[in-house]
């Protein structure tokens, strides 16, 4: 099967990475939302990763800010999936949102597409039913799609094995390194360790072993990283790492998710709010002195 | 107090790694231990040590294989601690080796001595009594002083808070980034998130969710790492993994004992041996299409 037309579900953080990474592997891309503002964003968004993907070195010249022109944004359900040989859906992260959108699109996708979840923790077995075609489901999983390149293919068990190919040439496709699991696993392989790690930091600070500071020095020092779990946290957010953690029901993550909760009712959510554990743009852990 | 004389216990991996740092940040530096080929054996890889720095250009041109002859190695504790203004202690990871070892050169070290343990997963107050000295006692933990270079400093309760700053500054004249601990943590910092990473990479494993290579994928495309956590695994060395996983009581970390047992069994004890989860010296996680 020749994949040519991508339709993307949700224009919100990763809608938008996965819409532009597919219209630069040259797919036509539409990208789908409920909210104009969202796809308004999702513009703007686009507009800016290019730029800084051109300040990186890491796209050619004649790809400018005009590029996203070429993908198409609606509102309109039909026409969004008319012709996709694939559906990415990046929606919300919650599973009635993911279950309505998956009735409505398995309703009305043609014969042929292709459905695939990018859902961080939930599992595809979860909501694949609701499409109709549980057999034509995958989770297609992204993680930042520019720098942390690794898609997951996580078949479930009513998985036709057929689409695992075509997922695996299509990652390849869209300069990702696809990896396919041989059984379901909420948060796959990587977002599995990083929690982990993420979950002793949290621990380390909780008992009070050492400071936050010195937690993520510990790590950048001995694996020569560029942050620590902190520093991750901060960049991935920290409402994301709140609702993730506070759902754990451990002692430590409670302890850890109450924590985060003062941090969030300050407003402080992370690189992107310019206040977290760090304050940014120029946090102290990427001073030259922090790591001396 | 000023600090030029350094006593290291124990020639092993570690003790022999500490020396040499600290012969070359220009301390007097005298090695024991208890077995003459363990000394023999501590000289030959300086030179081994020496001649890799070298080659990654990260020493000066005029310190070379010769070098090594300006530490003494002894087999008599005396003359080991006699000018001592601080021990490091690196002898076997074992409780009862470490308290008969402080029992012994307690006895008969200086009243000046400041004594220090390089322990991984003991904690300092299990021992420090046995040196009838614990204010001058503290743990000083070191990773594998030329690449992961975070020295931990882990006061117990009985430490004089006095020798805190005197080890921080000696600590930085060993070209290592001290890290002073609030309180007593098994692993201290950086161990401990490891663990954390390594016991998600096992369960993983266990589980059947990927094979151990794509899992270190997943970790070395997405953070850019040279490895993954079963290279790291390699790396350590399957029996001293083995040795801390199978004292974790839990059900995962004891599947997962029982895996690294059977490659002991069959003499693969990692990177060191040729053979663990992975054939060295040129180990497929190396090969640029393995991230690809
Ligand atoms: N943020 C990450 O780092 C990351 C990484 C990998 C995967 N994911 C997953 O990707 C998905 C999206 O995450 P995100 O961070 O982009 O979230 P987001 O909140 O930035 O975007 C979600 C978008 O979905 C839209 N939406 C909501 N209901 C909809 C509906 N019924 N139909 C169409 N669109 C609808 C919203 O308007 C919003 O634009 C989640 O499942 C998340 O777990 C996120
Ligand atoms: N290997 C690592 O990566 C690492 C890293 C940090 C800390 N450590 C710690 O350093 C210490 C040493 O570890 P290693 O890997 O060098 O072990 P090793 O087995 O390589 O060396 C231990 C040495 O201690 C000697 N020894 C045994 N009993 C002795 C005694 N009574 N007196 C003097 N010497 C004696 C042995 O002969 C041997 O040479 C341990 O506490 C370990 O936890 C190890």
């Amino acid at each position: 099967m020749d994949i040519k037309n991508i339709c993307i579900l949700g224009a919100g953080n990763l809608g938008t990475r996965i819409a532009l990474q597919a219209a630069l592997s040259g797919f036509d891309v539409v990208v789908y939302d409920i909210e104009q503002k969202a796809l308004d964003f999702s513009l703007t968004t686009m507009q800016k990763i290019l730029s800084h993907l051109h300040r990186a070195g890491q796209i050619r010249e004649d790809i400018d800010a005009s590029f996203p022109a070429k993908i198409r944004f609606t509102l309109d359900p039909q026409e969004a999936v008319r012709d996709a040989d694939v559906i990415s859906e990046s929606v919300t992260e919650d599973l009635e949102v993911k279950k309505k959108v998956w009735r409505q699109f398995g309703a009305i996708a043609p014969e042929k597409t292709i459905f695939t979840t990018n859902t961080s923790y939930l599992l595809a077995s979860m909501f694949a039913e609701e499409s109709g075609r549980q057999e034509k489901f995958c989770a297609f999983h992204f993680h930042d799609v520019f720098y942390s390149r690794v898609v997951d293919i996580m078949p479930h068990s009513d998985t036709d094995p057929g689409i695992i190919p075509i997922l695996e040439d299509l990652g390849r496709k869209l300069n990702q390194v696809p990896i396919i699991l041989k059984k379901e696993n909420p948060g796959y392989l990587f977002n599995t360790l990083l929690l982990a790690l993420l979950g002793a930091a949290a621990k380390l600070l909780n008992r009070e072993v050492a400071s936050f500071q010195d937690i993520d020095r510990a790590w950048m020092v001995n694996f020569h990283m560029p942050m620590g779990p902190f520093g991750i946290m901060d960049s991935v957010g920290l409402d994301t790492a709140w609702h993730i953690i506070s759902a754990l029901p451990d002692r430590h993550s409670q302890a850890f998710a109450a924590l985060l909760k003062t941090y969030l009712d300050k407003g402080k959510l992370g690189e992107k709010a310019g206040e977290g554990f760090y304050s940014y743009p120029n946090p102290e852990f990427k001073k030259p002195e922090f790591i001396m």
